[in-house]
């Protein structure tokens, strides 16, 4: 049990249970590397077992019947016949928990994180949420040890939740998949014995952490982006002196009374309309039904073309896991995505520029996605969407307000990346957009983002690159 | 072309295009009976051509593959296997518009109420939104003639509506049915021409009317329920001198700064895990494999116990619709429901009682209900529900704050009706109270209602009801 210390320096450097600054949260990780391991091999997938194909469906099934299968989604496109198409998905209809257990300390947001091993993952460890679990795993279906910290968010609690939405993941991978976001204020961090593995760090060396490559994990940059912005902490108030003007644009963009180009009450109705489209929406099919251009080998399934992505089978031999060994299947993706979001200063606030998001696994059709998100390696064309590809790929380097490569899912995805951007528009932002675009202030999305499936989880990502960025330039300009 | 006369009298009497008070509405809908006919007579399940039973699944389908088909639905429950059950369900994937033109005229908010009869109605006409339209009809499936002002709501517009969300509808008896809600201004009410069969009233006559049986639609009840409470109107001021408790709570519990029982945040999390529990979720299914407790004749489906409800056939005859003859499954309740809120004035501020409320056709599993939602003929137990079931029922008539039987959807639904009522609690309300209820205000329902598939479209009746209840008692007592 640690008792916080509050005189000037409250993190002893020879207690590692409270992390200050990047120095001593990369020491850690490294630290962490040493006791924690997950080793992933590539096997085939008729090597998997107890997984197997269902001889009825051919998807890819476990005999318990629980944690995912890997199944078949049909899109049919009702004015373009022609364009519709089906595809392997990832099925996991278990809602998880990622959950952050918080704390204030002398008036600055902490929060426990995991230095957590996937197999998916490129570098072993990253930063997680305090628990990430789903029901499989908090039931015992796996077999494995319980869950630290379970029990402050798999139990009905009252008033300590400062977020708690269900929220979709890769709508592309993930078949109308959600977890449920949590943060979960203790009154005093002393509540909670400080396990091996975990750690507590401020908010802002979250934000900081974001700009390093493959440190924050999915899960954890999901559940930060649905902070309310009153939770944020003092340094959204505009600080005396400041002269950085991205920072001041951020923190007005933050703010409750700033003037948004377009009323929430517009961009409500405008993403009702999207979704009244009888349009995108995904059903569910059998896996051994899905176009043929998926070809399906002893080895793996793929692309006849090598596009998207394949679904390959992993041996996983863990070290500080709940289970020591065990086979899979996950998806590994074709290239690194890139999920950009233009950025501008309206009337002295920022607005980033999203977009209408269609895809198959989403349960409203669609959500709110970066100005451009894809595999640049795949792309082409002469769309809108190329339009602002060329923008946020050519621009110069003192436009990019953000710029990171960070690692997806690593349970499901095997070394799945994304290059994320903010690029800013300095010269006359684009006012007269093409249907299915609009400007919205952070404070819009923070509203948004206390309910569902309105903001893709890409977006989610930007959103808390965003509001870091008032913290995160102060470091760089440090 | 009607133009605004700003006089002291805008509504000539003698001009049927502006309707002032209950007397006029009264008088018109009479008038409107005599020219709009549609009589539903019932026909064996057998004789509905070109509806039809397909041979495989047991579905009663239309051989366009539009409008909707009668299926099953059922639901595992993982907990409680023996409880398990399937049903026959109602499938209508398309999303209908249900939309109200608005204009303010002398600063009092105006709708363009449209005298509807639809063949489930148990009194011919009824005041239904502007635009009642699925995408059938307004895409010309129907075979119909086109829909007036339609182009007000579904084509893309600009900052024009004050409500545009997806709802869920009756959800025992739907699956994951929703409609696009609507409400969209004019500047100047000028700008339409009033069509036979339409005419102009003012808000607080619609409210009104909720007081008398079967005279306001369900429709136009969904709609109403999600108007933002700044649009309201002057009267939600507290008017000086005013000495009406009942009204004043109402007022306190629809503004913004009203201290609530329990915080949205709060309330938020609580749906949040009860979305989240695998529970209660229906599958859709063939109506043919559905449990033997529902049996087919020739003539109808029903429940062996004579329970829930039947399908059955109606031939209707039409005068004044889109097509003069047709014929179609309908469900018909086999007894009146009841949908009932116990409310409170909580440090002044009038709550509701809510309750989360599971049922199989909803998309998220569970919705925000009444207290009290149930067939009282068909009810039994001595659960939470029964407890406030008594509550609601046993109350002294000088606590019943809003009554009155009102019909659901006259389209797919045979004679459907809902006694309605708000049961004011003043000894002691009930604050510790079982899982599943929480206290509400008027303003928290007001946030929710932006979204989807938050307040079930019970709770959404009785919310409309009480945002009238300031207007409406001023009626009764003058």
């Amino acid at each position: 049990m640690t008792t916080v210390d509050s005189e000037r320096h409250p993190h002893p450097v020879e207690c590692r249970e409270w992390l200050d600054g990047l120095e001593e949260i990369r020491a850690w990780l490294v630290e962490s590397a040493a006791t924690t391991q997950v080793l992933a091999t590539a096997v085939g997938l008729d090597d998997i077992a107890p997984w197997a194909e269902d001889p009825q469906t051919g998807d890819l099934v476990h005999p318990s019947g629980h944690f995912f299968r890997v199944t078949g989604v049909r899109v049919d496109l009702p004015d373009d016949p022609a364009r519709s198409w089906s595809q392997p998905i990832i099925d996991q209809p278990e809602i998880g928990i990622l959950g952050f257990l918080a704390a204030r300390v002398e008036g600055r947001l902490h929060v426990l994180v995991q230095a957590k091993a996937e197999p998916g993952n490129c570098n072993g460890i990253q930063l997680s949420p305090t628990v990430q679990a789903t029901w499989s795993n908090y039931t015992g279906v796996h077999g494995g040890s319980s869950v630290p910290y379970l029990s402050y968010f798999a139990t009905e609690h009252e008033g300590r939740s400062l977020i708690d939405v269900l929220q979709s993941e890769q709508a592309a991978w993930f078949y109308q998949k959600r977890n449920r976001n949590m943060l979960v204020m203790l009154e005093d961090p002393a509540e909670v014995e400080v396990l091996p593995g975990f750690a507590w760090i401020a908010l802002e060396d979250l934000y900081r952490c974001l700009l390093e490559a493959d440190v924050v994990n999915m899960d954890a940059r999901t559940v930060l982006s649905c902070l309310p912005l009153h939770a944020i902490g003092g340094w959204v108030e505009p600080e005396p002196g400041t002269d950085d003007r991205i920072a001041t644009a951020v923190r007005r963009s933050l703010h409750p009374e700033s003037v948004p180009r377009v009323p929430l009450v517009e961009i409500l109705s405008w993403i009702t309309h999207h979704r009244s489209m009888p349009g995108l929406r995904g059903t569910m099919v059998a896996l051994n039904s899905v176009d043929d251009v998926w070809v399906r080998t002893p080895q793996c399934i793929r692309h006849v073309e090598g596009r998207h992505f394949e679904i390959v089978g992993v041996r996983v031999e863990a070290r500080g896991r709940e289970v020591g060994e065990w086979r899979q299947p996950m998806l590994a993706p074709a290239a690194e995505g890139l999920a950009a979001c233009l950025a501008a200063e309206l009337d002295g606030v920022l607005h980033l520029l999203v977009r209408i998001a269609p895809s198959p696994g989403y349960r409203e059709g669609v959500e709110l996605g970066p100005t451009v998100q894809c595999v640049p390696a795949q792309s082409s064309g002469v769309t809108d969407a190329a339009h602002y590809l060329e923008r946020v790929t050519s621009a110069p380097p003192e436009h990019v307000l953000f710029e990171s490569v960070l690692s997806e899912e690593g349970g499901r995805f095997l070394r799945a990346r994304t290059a994320y951007r903010i690029v800013e528009v300095t010269d006359d932002p684009p006012l007269d957009l093409p249907s299915g675009y609009q400007w919205v202030t952070l404070h819009q999305m923070g509203t948004l983002l206390q309910h569902s499936h309105y903001v893709n989880v890409e977006a989610r990502t930007l959103i808390a690159a965003a509001h870091g960025l008032a913290v995160a330039r102060e470091v760089e300009r440090a």
